[in-house]
């Protein structure tokens, strides 16, 4: 049960945004310019799997859930394939471009200090621009924001991954900013007991 | 030197901000909603307050400075009032609901897990509101992206603490939306070589 009661049985986030309208606004702007918008140069899935990387460094389930699934669908790939990522980006088979930039969103996750003169030279390297380097470091700072929105105020999520899987192809068409906080898939609510 | 070519030399998140103009509408909406706007319980000091003193924890020079003299300003006190709270609140001369959400807004800077039961029971104990509890950890959260995203991007920040409270006065009026980035007070620049 959440810390606060947010008059509603959404899970995560959205019962966050479902219980304050005003901050909801701005925050789903942030992550369809970040995540979904076509104006940029790393693709969709990419960018997702930043938050995904990052949201499992903060261990928030929901997150890492949400927007794995995401990168799921948009990499065409299956979830133990992206739990290998989030476990070894190294190892991982992804371009060189999105290691360098997994590697400086993890040091963002531990503090905007961590991130080395090393890291952004590798990045830049492997082909990274400036902007793209921007928007992994304003990426991974988000969703050290998003994280603690959602674990501090002790929201649920649902347990079953399928779910978040079924939700990724809603989200992926509609996007952050036509988000219907209200649609639920199915399992996805708890039951009333 | 910032670790990516801003193309100006401004300060801090404003060199990001005039570096980005895409994120920077949602960015700054937000940090209005939280700190600025007038519909709320708390006390435009009090929210500076929770946000100059996450970004001490996170050692944001830069955030914990623009923050602490805006805080500073609405309280009427000097900088080292301010400078007590961030390093021992539970001793500082505020109120007891500030202390109670203070400490909540501690726990959120090491991750959203890390808020206790007792904490959020303290608080409400002292007369704080959901919507203040709620609105304490959406502060503090948006303060681990604001102070990673400046930290993480290498900006420079001016060394003069007058400085920043010379610019709260002009912040504390203009607010966050109607901010112009490019209007500087003496001393803020780099000097040219």
């Amino acid at each position: 049960m959440a810390h606060i009661d947010l008059k509603n049985d959404l899970p995560g986030i959205r019962g966050l945004m479902a219980y304050s309208p005003d901050t909801e606004k701005p925050l789903n702007m942030l992550a369809e310019i970040l995540l979904h918008s076509d104006d940029n140069t790393l693709s969709r899935g990419d960018r997702e799997m930043i938050g995904a990387y990052v949201s499992s460094l903060n261990d928030c389930f929901f997150c890492q859930n949400v927007h794995g699934a995401l990168a799921q669908h948009y990499f065409q790939c299956d979830m133990p394939f992206i739990d290998n990522i989030k476990r070894d980006p190294i190892a991982a088979q992804i371009s060189d471009k999105l290691k360098a930039l997994l590697a400086i969103a993890g040091s963002v996750q531990k503090g905007g200090k961590y991130v080395t003169p090393e890291q952004i030279t590798q990045a830049k390297k492997v082909g990274a621009t400036d902007k793209e380097i921007h928007d992994t470091v304003l990426i991974a700072a988000a969703f050290c924001m998003f994280n603690r929105y959602v674990d501090g105020l002790g929201t649920w999520a649902p347990q079953d991954r399928q779910i978040y899987v079924e939700r990724a192809k809603i989200r992926a068409e509609e996007g952050y900013t036509n988000m219907n906080l209200q649609r639920v898939v199915p399992g996805e609510l708890p039951e009333k007991g």
